[in-house]
C-alpha cells in the first residue's frame, strides 16, 4: 500500500455522503491505502460504509485536504459553502450531475471558489447506497472536471489526482459546456424515452404484444428512479427544456409533413427523409467501441435452447475459431422456450463464425 | 418430405417479390416439401432465388393456388390486384408492414376482397435482397394477418396454414388495428431515434465522448435504411403523425415546466414527475422473456479483456454454475482494451454467479 502523499495527492480526502458514489469513491481511494475519511447526516450510513472497508468515521479535530461531496444535487451547494468555512485550507469537489446550479449554489453559500472544482463521474449503477458500492466502480470511466474561473491550478490538479486515483479517466470542461452536454446526451433522452414509454400506458395489448427490440431498446431507460430523475432534470432544467423543444419540433415537423403525404402532397415526404438522414449523421457521430470511429459490423443471429450451458457452448465455438465477439445482444422471442442472440463480429470474421457454428450444430440465421 | 395438400395448404404457392422476405417465404415453404413458383420484374431476382432453392420460376401456364405478394408497400396494391385478375381462384396475401393502405388499393384497383387477406411477418434481417433471404427467418417469430370484412373463411385459413408452415404464429387483427398498433411499437420509435440522433450533428466531441449507453440504445434503430422507413412512413402516414403528435405533446409540456421549475416554480417540477412515472407505468406493460411479464433481474457486471475466448470462458462459469442467463449485454469502455459485460441473472442467483466468477478470477462489479 502507498498513501496518498506519494501519489500526490494531500490526505486525509473527507468524503460526506456515504450512498453508492461516495462509499465508492472512498473504497476506490482505500484500495491505495490513502487515509480516507466518511460522513453522512444518517450515522446507521456512516457505519455501514465504514464497515464496508470505506475509511474511517470524521471525527471533530480531523481536518481534510481534500473534500468530496457526494450528496444529492439539490443539497450539494450548502453542504459545499459548510465545508469550505469549516476547513479553509481544504480543496472542495463533488460528484452531482449537474455542475451550474451546484457550483453556482456553492459559491452563493460562501463556499471559495479558488478552492471548488466540480466533478462528475460517468458512472452509476442501477442501485442505490452504500451496500451497492464499488471499489471498482469507476475503473476505466470518464469523469469529467469542470473548474471555475477562480480555480487554482493545484486545486485542479488535485481533483485530477483523486479522479486518477479512482481508476477513471479525467476529462475538462467549463460548467456550461457539461450541463449542455448532458442534456443532450444523457438527461433529454431519458424524458424521451418516457414520454416514448407513456404512449403505451393507454395502447391495446396486441399492440405491445407484437413490439420489437427497437421499441425495449427505446424504452430501456424509461424504468429508470422517478425521484432521482426528477432532481437531475429540475437542476438543469434551462438546458434540457432546450434540447426537449428542439426534438418536439422535429418531430412536428415530421408529423406535419406526414399529414401532408396523406393529403396526396407527394413532396412532402422529403421532410420525412431528411429527419431519417439527419438520424443516420447523427448516429454516426456516436463513437464506438473503445472511443473508435462505428463501424459495420456483420451480426450473426443464432437460435439457441433457453437452459444453462447454450451460451457458453455458443462462445466457446466462437473462441475455437478465433473470432472476436465485437457485441452481443439476446432477443427475446415470445411464447417460445428458445431465444435468439446476436453476435457482431467484424465482416471479415463472419463467414468463418457462421461455418464453424452450423459444424457445431448450431441454428444460424445468416 | 411431405407436400402442402397433406398440410391442408393447396399448391402451388407462388411468390411475388424475389427479395429478402419474399425468397424466405419461398425457403421456408420448400422446407416440408411445397410446389412454389416464384416471380419478380427482375429475371435476374428470380434466378436468384431459385438458385437458393427457392421453387421453379413462374410459367405461362401455372395456377398459383396461393399468392404471396412480397414486393415493396408502394407497389403492392397493384400486384395483389393484377394477380387477383389473372388466377380468380387463388388466395391472395402480401408483407407488406402497412395494411390499410396497400389493401384498400388492391380493392380499389379490382382484387377480389373475398380471396384477400392481408398479413405482416414480424422479422426482418438489417441487409436486403434473396442473397440475405433466410428458410428459418420467421421461425418463432409473430406474423400478423388482416382479413378484410369481406375474406372468406376458407382463405383466411389458407392464411393462417401458410404463416405457421413458415414456422411463424399467426397473431389476427383489423387493418386499422394494426396500423395503430405499428405506428406505436414500430413507426414513431423510428422517427423519435431518427431526431433525437439528429441533434447530436451539431454537437461538440466531448457531448458525445461521454454518452452512456442510454444514448446509444435510443438511436441504434436511427442507422436503419433511410428509403425504406420513408415508404413505411408514408404509407402509414395518417397513425404516425396522431403518435408523432402526442409525444410532441408531451416534451413540450415537459419542456415548459422544466421553464417554469427554472423561474422557481418548484410545483411545476410535479409534471415532469409525471411524465417519468407515465415513462415506468408504459414500460412495465412491454412483455418480458418469451412473453412473460417483465421481472426485475439483478445485473453482474463483469470487466473481461478484449481477446477471442474470455466471453467462452465467462459463459463457461455460469454455466457450471447452473445459473440461467435472462441477458447479457456489452459496455463499450473508451480508450481502453477492455470490456464489460452486464449479465441479467433471477435475483436469487445473483450471489452465486458472482461468487463462481470471483472464484476464477474475473472482475466483478458487484
Amino acid at each position: 500500500m502507498t498513501g496518498g502523499t506519494e501519489l500526490g495527492l494531500p490526505e486525509p480526502v473527507l468524503v460526506i455522503g456515504s450512498g453508492l458514489i461516495g462509499t465508492s469513491v472512498a473504497l476506490a481511494l482505500r484500495r491505495v491505502g490513502i487515509d480516507v475519511l466518511v460522513s453522512d447526516v444518517d450515522p446507521a450510513c456512516v457505519k455501514a460504509a465504514v464497515d464496508l472497508g470505506a475509511g474511517r468515521p470524521l471525527a471533530p479535530d480531523d481536518v481534510p485536504a481534500v473534500v468530496v461531496v457526494a450528496v444529492p444535487p439539490s443539497h450539494a451547494g450548502a453542504v459545499l459553502a459548510d465545508a469550505s468555512r469549516r476547513w479553509p485550507e481544504a480543496t472542495l469537489t463533488d460528484v452531482a450531475s449537474v455542475k451550474g446550479s451546484v457550483l453556482g449554489e456553492a459559491v452563493a453559500a460562501g463556499a471559495d471558489p479558488r478552492r471548488l472544482v466540480g466533478g462528475h463521474p460517468m458512472a452509476g449503477r442501477e442501485v442505490s447506497g452504500a451496500a451497492g458500492a464499488l471499489a471498482n466502480l469507476f475503473d476505466d470511466r470518464l469523469w469529467v472536471v469542470t473548474p471555475l474561473p477562480e480555480s487554482g491550478v493545484e486545486h485542479v490538479r488535485r481533483v485530477h489526482r483523486l479522479i486518477t486515483i479512482s481508476g477513471a479517466m479525467p476529462v475538462e470542461m467549463s460548467m456550461h459546456e457539461h450541463d449542455s452536454a448532458v442534456a443532450l446526451v444523457s438527461h433529454t433522452p431519458q424524458v424521451v424515452s418516457s414520454a416514448l414509454a407513456a404512449q403505451l400506458i393507454e395502447s391495446d395489448e396486441d399492440a405491445v404484444r407484437i413490439a420489437g427490440q427497437g421499441l425495449r431498446d427505446m424504452t430501456r431507460i424509461a424504468a429508470s428512479n422517478v425521484r432521482m430523475w426528477s432532481d437531475i432534470l429540475a437542476a438543469n432544467a434551462g438546458p434540457v427544456a432546450q434540447v426537449l423543444d428542439q426534438v418536439a419540433a422535429r418531430l412536428q415537423r415530421t408529423a406535419a409533413a406526414l399529414r401532408a403525404v396523406d393529403a396526396g402532397d407527394d413532396a412532402a415526404v422529403d421532410e420525412v427523409t431528411a429527419v431519417l438522414s439527419g438520424g443516420v449523421a447523427g448516429h454516426s457521430r456516436i463513437p464506438g467501441k473503445h472511443g473508435a470511429a462505428p463501424s459495420a459490423y456483420r451480426e450473426v443471429l443464432v437460435q439457441i435452447a433457453d437452459r444453462p450451458g447454450e451460451l457458453g457452448r455458443l462462445f466457446a465455438v466462437a473462441a475455437e475459431a478465433d473470432v472476436n465477439l465485437e457485441d452481443v445482444r439476446i432477443e427475446h422471442v415470445m411464447g417460445r422456450p428458445s431465444g435468439l442472440v446476436g453476435l457482431s463480429v467484424r465482416p471479415d470474421a463472419g463467414e468463418e463464425l457462421v461455418g464453424a457454428l452450423r459444424e457445431r450444430g448450431f441454428e444460424v440465421r445468416g
